[in-house]
């Protein structure tokens, strides 16, 4: 096998693939790259078993063949040597020779042989949708912050993707909170499934400032994201999401308009004395114009801010500050809705102008 | 005791003191800002009972008086405001109110009485230099990389002040490698003390750019660091510095002139293939123009790179990786020179023109 390649194109291909390059005690080669040269297609493969990133690299040369090397120690020679220079890499069995001006290395792989199988998104069967790269992203974003990483319940460590009303939505939840966001409309398909935040992540990190597109496939099991010249390829949770719909309340009687900023200083200031009672803090609102939050930690102090706004319910409730900030940062216009109520109901909290995120947090029960 | 002060005179000085202000189980007043108003003179202090940080501030009304708050809790506070507010903070015994427009609070303080005494400074005495703001953080950057953080040996732990030839010079060493930088030329007075490393990197955190000058002053067994309207006041270390001038070797062979970014790049280079052998890098000059830096781990492969420059000796010798590396970082002109030798003998690192800053590794025993 050999390959002839700009530190550059190379570089940035090792470092979309070796994030995800962990080697476990009892299959090593985990750690390691295959570098698969087949009629002049270049690709560079890792997986973790339970994903598996591909990276397609044009190269100026080749020859082929199949090797594998650590990932990680090949990409950080790489990403050290100097822009500009031409590296040549030479695999002898598993002898892999490293060239580039007056650089060179030898690294030891292992077989192409002890490397797994990868899983295959069968195309006739699939069924496919395709967003645009920053609808993905801020969509991932500001959903994946309301999912859980308790193993021990697998559907709530992923986001869920379901079709409703020719819409697919993406919705997670750790039983606190609940985020949702109408991500693409229109669409013919109808597809219900959970794919892992941790595989979701690495789709996000994989994207750069030239993806335009993001290409999603489903199989029974399996979903692919195809962003240029990477592919993420990912076992889906198998596992039921909540009903989420009937968690959202649709006869909140506080509903208030507030500017997003002066939210969120207030949140803040009162999550500073809410540390020391398990982040309890508690929303009230006046009529007719005052809506405030406080903290009251007996030892420590307390703490009140007011915000003026239209107020046409009185009316408090006790939520924890990590949630509510957290609820507050995924929104991004700058005037804001919350709904919320004195009933032991969850507060809504959405954008003011485009509604396609809801974000819902639990009260606190005193 | 009352003040009035702009949100962001009052932040900048909460910050500048509230670092330190870290409680003990035994003295949880340690946690505490103490906050003095003595004729329209407000001084914020905290300590850690190694060391002191006290700030002036300025402001725009006061009324006399002594209390202390959380410090953390305040800075954190006072920093969520909005810049530009005034803010107003009285203390009616160990209750104090902060209040600041919309935003208010209550914090259960404790008697100022439990705060410990701050040693002083004898004035008359004091041994004083003074030192341009980026002479002195330059100086103690570049010196402080070679410090321990081994508190079996309490000296090493520190920084060395000590003047000889009219020069006052800065020295520190792990027992592997050692710095020493000239921080003052023609000096009058004459000191020989060691200052801990942690009370210097706390003099770094509070310079600003406004920073112009540094006033050191010495007494038996403390020093004061003032800069602007902050003094640090510190313990001095009680041990006794290596004769360091006897370390750095007068006689190495081997003397080159190497690019900086160059000889960095191929450390970094070898030092990846270094850490599965104990950080081992090898250096090798080779008459008439090649130095060559590599990194020999058996299982893993290896690595050698070369960097063309004039050599009138041959020789090699094994460093430490990291070591190295550091040693590099702390030069900054574009090119340097390198002495080592194939003896049991440090190398020395310097910058081409500037040889006031003198860096040396110890190398690694075969």
């Amino acid at each position: 096998m050999e390959i002839e390649v700009t530190q550059e194109k190379l570089s940035k291909a090792l470092n979309n693939v070796s994030r995800i390059a962990v080697g476990r005690v009892t299959l090593p080669v985990l750690n390691n790259v295959l570098i698969r040269v087949d009629n002049k297609k270049v690709s560079l493969i890792t997986t973790n078993l339970d994903m598996a990133v591909v990276d397609y690299l044009p190269v100026s040369d080749s020859r082929d063949g199949v090797t594998t090397v650590p990932a990680r120690l090949l990409a950080e020679f790489v990403s050290n040597l100097p822009k500009g220079e031409k590296i040549k890499i030479t695999a002898e069995g598993t002898k892999v020779t490293i060239n580039a001006g007056k650089y060179s290395s030898t690294i030891n792989g292992s077989p192409a042989d002890d490397f797994p199988e990868l899983p295959e998104i069968n195309e006739e069967t699939a069924v496919v949708f395709k967003v645009g790269a920053d609808e993905f992203k801020n969509g991932i974003q500001s959903v994946s912050v309301a999912s859980s990483n308790d193993l021990s319940r697998p559907a709530l460590t992923g986001i869920y993707f379901n079709t409703f009303d020719k819409t697919l939505a993406i919705a997670a939840t750790d039983g606190y909170r609940l985020a949702v966001r109408k991500l693409i409309k229109n669409v013919q398909s109808e597809i219900k499934v959970i794919v892992p935040a941790t595989t979701l992540q690495e789709v996000l990190r994989a994207m750069s400032d030239n993806t335009e597109e993001v290409e999603i496939s489903f199989n029974e099991d399996l979903v692919r994201f195809r962003l240029g010249e990477v592919e993420i390829i990912s076992k889906l949770i198998d596992a039921s999401f909540p009903d989420y719909q009937r968690l959202i309340p649709k006869d909140n009687d506080i509903k208030l308009e507030l500017n997003r900023g002066e939210l969120l200083r207030v949140s803040k200031l009162a999550a500073l004395f809410a540390r020391s009672v398990n982040g309890v803090i508690i929303c009230e609102a006046k009529k007719p114009d005052t809506f405030s939050v406080k903290a009251i930690a007996s030892e420590l102090g307390e703490n009140e801010s007011t915000i003026t706004t239209e107020v046409s319910e009185d009316g408090k409730n006790s939520f924890n500050s990590r949630f509510f900030i957290d609820a507050i940062n995924a929104l991004d216009e700058k005037d804001i809705v919350i709904e919320f109520s004195s009933r032991v109901a969850p507060i809504i909290l959405r954008n003011k102008k485009n509604q396609d995120y809801t974000h819902i947090v639990m009260p606190i029960n005193k």
